[in-house]
């Protein structure tokens, strides 16, 4: 954890309540650091229906494979993930480790190794010494507790200023339904230092295909629409448990992502998806600014997302953030190198409500006093109309500052 | 022009020798800056042949329109460049500003606007008052003196630390010719602060046909193999003249491109245009380190540009490198990341001669002293093997420092 907590942290952390079906622990395997905690097991009591994103990298960690193996299995009694060293780019020593965990989990829980599933995050090319975990798994799985949803969270930072938690419930059929979340975050990404792990659970009985469908479409406009400095990790996870508890309360099994009683789960878990990549991005390394960038107009929604993310990454537009600069002529020259589709002539652009350009040129009514004021404030909206069709997007990002190059440049020296 | 020169810049600047049949001369207009010339004209005495490449931008400035609009004529008598004010995103005033310019120009030259070429760097969204051009452009014509190349480089700079000027000689047919070339660039590219612009001539009798053949070609692998933000202008622009003034000691116009006779005159443009791509890279804003980065072993040379450019644009590559990090995890990230075909399990990657990752793994013998050592020199060698095919690029950027942030985030406040 560094020195200071981010500014534009929560300002308070939600209650996390206990969700049936799940339990979890932690423990300091001295995987890196020195007195804190670096090993988080979650544990389901029954077998749980599971579904996950990984990273789209060429290059994915060990972990990433494992899980992507035992994912179309589709139950899962454990998860075991660790801080401190990313298991990544480490060859066949990698695949040793994974082997070597899932092993000793699957004997602590008394499942099969492919009802396991791992995910490391830290330091990469480090052979991840596996022997430290087999100490401990048997003592998190006769540990584990429900209400330990922010102990858990914090085990599984690494750069993060700040845990990351959210808590949702809903209806199935009319019977009441939670959803637990966690995620881990800081850059997007730094391999050596931090990368996005979210573990998401619900004690609603749905189905793998269906939990499956409802993460994927869950996770375009939430956390594939973040970026802190778009770099990717090896090792990005997002998984989705349903431990299945809420049968007792009569709840039916929902079988499809189509099913009509899924509507206000799937709500309920995309509200749920967006507060914890929006927590990532206000963690990003460095930041004191959040901006939302809002492209309509486009050709397509995709155009529209190659937009907004091309405006996000552009370093330029990003310490035009850190300077408090309403710099709308960085906006134009990132919506130009896209490679979309643009009509420099029907351009609008936003910064809050103040309108700063309109038809391929400055806004002759704009006030530069109030732009200004929408820049100094933590979260500010960026809006570009590009005329040309009914494409939209929202993406998030943060500012860049001397603090990221700090943080990325300056921590071996 | 900054208060410190990069420590980068080269010690010594070439001698520029005159070219015969170009004359150039500046002016000190007022667009933006104070007590320092701003309008370079660079005149052709008789017509010269022309070819350019520009930006891709989807949104170009007014004088980027211009130019593509006239090059297909083939001839130019004039080009008039100034800095401070890029007339970008200036709608319909900045076709009325270039159209004003042009038609000074030629009045001034005595040639059809359609052999006027203009260039602009600075402010973008800025209205540009061309009419404080109409009063300097007879005097400069009249004063335009061949001896000034130096001068031209200086007066085309924003945010550039130094003047970038490059000189070479060949031979077409046994007849000595020449080239030199000015250019401006210190992001690629800030459009508020900085652009890239070049301008080469050279002396040689080819025609436009030909010229544009080896521009297009000769820019692929110098300045479109170089980033220093992965942020593109609105005002790339790169030209070649040839004033045909070897026809006098007899040498004999070149028609094609494919003519045998331009391959000394080919060889030399290159160079050039790699001698002033490379003078841009190192007066990176920030930059205190130079990357040259290598990919080979791709499935294809497109492939191998691609990943090439995504290890260079990667911001934390250029913080590790900033750091003097002999960070590889982040290389590896970075091929992951590039959508090209990677196998994790087959890469390499060299800091300088020291190998420090094979097979997918940390190479067993790496000495992080070694490494450490080649991170501390200013030009950084990083070479990337793929082991999937033969597809090989190598490009050029420089670090990202908090001096970066600064440039880019403080200037208004």
């Amino acid at each position: 954890m560094s020195g200071s907590v981010s500014p534009l942290a929560p300002k308070t952390f939600v209650s996390m309540p206990a969700l049936r079906g799940v339990r979890m622990a932690t423990a300091s395997a001295g995987i890196k650091y020195k007195n804190r905690t670096d090993v988080l097991m979650m544990v389901f009591d029954k077998p749980a229906a599971v579904a996950g994103v990984f990273t789209r990298s060429k290059c994915p960690s060990a972990p990433v494979d494992f899980c992507r193996a035992n994912l179309p299995g589709g139950v899962a009694r454990a998860v075991v993930v660790n801080s401190g060293n990313a298991n990544a780019f480490t060859g066949v020593k990698g695949r040793e480790a994974t082997a070597l965990t899932a092993k000793s989990a699957a004997a602590a829980v008394g499942c099969a190794e492919s009802e396991i599933f791992l995910a490391s995050t830290g330091v990469i090319g480090e052979p991840l010494d596996a022997t430290k975990f087999s100490g401990v798994l048997d003592t998190l799985y006769s540990d584990a507790s429900g209400d330990f949803w922010f102990e858990a969270a914090k085990a599984i930072m690494t750069t993060d200023t700040y845990p990351k938690v959210a808590t949702r419930t809903a209806e199935i059929g009319g019977v009441a339904v939670s959803i637990n979340g966690i995620a881990k975050g800081a850059g997007m990404i730094a391999p050596d230092m931090a990368t996005m792990l979210s573990f998401v659970v619900t004690d609603a009985d749905i189905a793998p295909a269906a939990l499956q469908a409802m993460l994927s479409q869950g996770v375009d406009p939430t956390f594939n629409s973040m970026t802190v400095d778009s770099d990717t990790s090896t090792s990005d996870t997002l998984m989705l448990f349903a431990t299945g508890a809420a049968a007792e309360d009569g709840q039916v099994r929902v079988e499809t992502a189509g099913d009509p009683r899924l509507a206000s789960f799937r709500a309920a878990l995309n509200d749920l998806l967006k507060d914890l990549a929006l927590q990532v991005v206000r963690d990003g390394e460095g930041a004191t600014k959040m901006l939302e960038i809002t492209v309509t107009g486009a050709e397509s929604d995709a155009a529209a997302k190659t937009i907004a993310l091309s405006i996000a990454n552009s370093p330029l537009v990003k310490t035009a953030a850190a300077g408090e600069d309403a710099n709308w002529g960085r906006i134009v020259m990132a919506v130009g190198k896209s490679g979309e589709m643009a009509d420099r002539d029907r351009l609008a652009i936003w910064f809050g409500d103040v309108r700063v350009a309109v038809n391929g040129e400055r806004d002759a009514g704009y006030s530069e006093e109030a732009a200004s004021n929408v820049m100094k404030k933590q979260d500010i909206p960026v809006k570009v109309e590009i005329g040309l069709g009914n494409g939209t997007a929202t993406v998030w990002t943060c500012d860049l500052t001397k603090e990221y190059v700090a943080i990325n440049g300056d921590y071996r020296s």
